[in-house]
């Protein structure tokens, strides 16, 4: 794990909301592709710049989420930003395997589709898929 | 303006939060640059439905807020999506001039950036800051 060369002082600029928490968007590295956002807080994203990895906040469970942490999928930070009013972390990352829990590349898919899943199934999410599948079936 | 052809009743895979809000991600959709990350309630949402152009709910002044009324740099949707779990929001659009109030291209900039806005001043953000100046000196 190689992490961010992010000086402390800078995460200064970083505005948490009352629950402190930051939104962070997620984006391939090399397509640009939004793959998801997610949540921060101050320990999330100092284990983020700490590993070089993305962690959140999940809300629905309040606890600390490494990405990929079971299924491997893991997002590898190649750069960070942030927004004018300092609310928002926009990651660049390079995503192992795929970002949405439902097996496909991107968490986003058109709004007016009625099978969100179908155009979006990348090979490596077809040979997981298989895989788990093959597992459940073991 | 041309109204973005969605039904209305494909909407109703979106979840507001307790506040009514959703997050809604803007990108270019030339290059896929990340431009701005706002917040969209209910009417905000039918509005840029309603006219193809984006509209946001601005929490510090309470009200509906059209992206470029005042500055004419209006945000052209060419699409929407909407995220697995339904509270987030991602439109491509064409920008016209800048999306950041600081009169550069995209709202984000590297975090350990000392001059935030030394590296993105785009030549129509140093055309309409010239303007904006002649006007402010005239």
């Amino acid at each position: 794990m190689a992490p961010l060369k992010i000086a402390k002082e800078k995460l200064e600029k970083v505005k948490y909301d009352p629950q402190g928490l930051v939104t962070a968007i997620i984006q391939d590295y090399q397509d640009g592709r939004v793959l998801m956002v997610a949540y921060m807080n101050q320990e999330s994203l100092e284990k983020t710049i700490e590993t070089g990895q993305t962690y959140f906040y999940s809300r629905s469970r309040q606890s600390l989420w490494h990405k990929g942490e079971t299924s491997g999928h893991i997002q590898i930070v190649k750069s960070m930003e942030i927004d004018c009013d300092g609310d928002a972390l926009l990651f660049q990352v390079e995503q192992v395997g795929v970002a949405c829990h439902e097996g496909i590349r991107s968490c986003f898919r058109p709004v007016d589709s009625s099978q969100p899943m179908s155009t979006e199934v990348t090979e490596q999410a077809t040979q997981d898929q298989k895989a788990e599948l093959g597992e459940v079936l073991a």
